[in-house]
């Protein structure tokens, strides 16, 4: 196996916490707009939105604060007043100026990996939420270059390995996510590295079939990532 | 004065109409807040809205939805009905999914020119729609490199021109906006042409005296475009 010679990480979720916000967010929105719904209908509708708006809105936080608005008067039946709309809108403000926390182990690996390896961020999302999560991570300096794409599958992968010179077989991507970190990586022959984060997004999810006979490596923290490079 | 070696087009409104698309969603978010806002409040205060949430949402129609929301919530008290704010989301839906318009002489400037030079794509936006838009026009495979940027200034353009190894003085940068395209390549030393728009932004408007000293040719529409370069 050749050495590895660049190593990617996702960000939201993988550097930094991202679906705790949005899952926070979700209990203060469904807070919000309770007293105008129907109490079994206070369930998975704002995911369903999402993954519907999808095709529209990509991802990111503009998209999820439209959905919750789309939502919120669906579910209401258009009656949700005024204020709870802004309220709704205050919400997202927040997410998008939400303290970039990083995961544990997260900054000084990086800072020992970035002597040894080239390093990338290949994130998906919202170009300016993402180039400012980035700028105040505090991160940035690490890495020799950033992608931030639209969408995380084998021909984004393709296209990015193609831009930068990189063989898939010297190529590991590190992130939370299987459906867009590890499997699209693996496919391509590339080497894939998953640290679950403790929860996932439905859409993210995948049925354990989707991934056999691909071998990638779980890890449970950042920490042990230069150990398993170095075993390699 | 070197020959040109690159030659770079923004998107919107330089190579399609988009402008215009905005306007006319503006007419009807006026129309469909009027019977709820008082008639001397009926003005520029969208745009204000937008400005103020530049630093949160950033370019595109995502942001210019989000705004629409608030700007009507504020201006009629919150007392804007659920259903007219399902009207706004309806249109800034429509305005996602607007066919995408070439504008006069811009197919077959860039089919000519595409032989000769190695054609970009620079353009600032949400990088959803901006795919999205660039996939619909039909013209993605004249361009050698399309770059989707959160900001076009000076500190863009010379990490860009690193990027892609090319010397300002062999850079001509074409758009519509003075502020974006041209204002800040000139500073830098490079090329601008300036193909005006009817309609400008007012966030993209400049005042006459931050170009003075700057030479950047003003052509009518992209037809003029090959003759330009080839008396360069």
């Amino acid at each position: 196996m050749p050495p590895i010679q660049t190593i990617a990480f996702d960000a939201d979720d993988t550097l930094w916490v991202n679906e705790t916000i949005f899952t926070q967010t979700q209990e203060h929105f469904t807070d919000i707009i309770r007293p105008y719904v129907r109490a079994e209908e206070l369930g998975s509708q704002l995911d369903q939105t999402q993954i519907r708006n999808l095709s529209l809105f990509g991802y990111g936080i503009k998209g999820f604060m439209l959905s919750m608005i789309e939502t919120g008067l669906e579910l209401s039946d258009y009656r949700l007043p005024g204020t709870h709309i802004q309220q709704l809108l205050e919400l997202g403000k927040e997410m998008l100026q939400h303290p970039v926390q990083l995961l544990p182990h997260v900054e000084e690996t990086i800072r020992q990996l970035e002597g040894e390896y080239p390093l990338m961020i290949i994130t998906k999302g919202d170009l300016f939420d993402q180039e400012s999560k980035i700028a105040r991570s505090g991160l940035a300096d690490y890495f020799s270059s950033i992608e931030i794409v639209s969408e995380k599958n084998q021909e984004t992968y393709r296209r990015l390995l193609r831009k930068h010179s990189l063989s898939a077989e010297a190529f590991l991507m590190v992130g939370n996510s299987l459906k867009s970190d590890v499997l699209p990586v693996c496919q391509l022959g590339g080497h894939a590295v998953h640290i679950p984060f403790h929860t996932t997004w439905v859409h993210e999810q995948l049925t354990p079939c989707q991934l056999e006979g691909y071998g990638y490596q779980e890890l449970e923290n950042m920490s042990q990532l230069p150990a398993y490079l170095q075993q390699l």
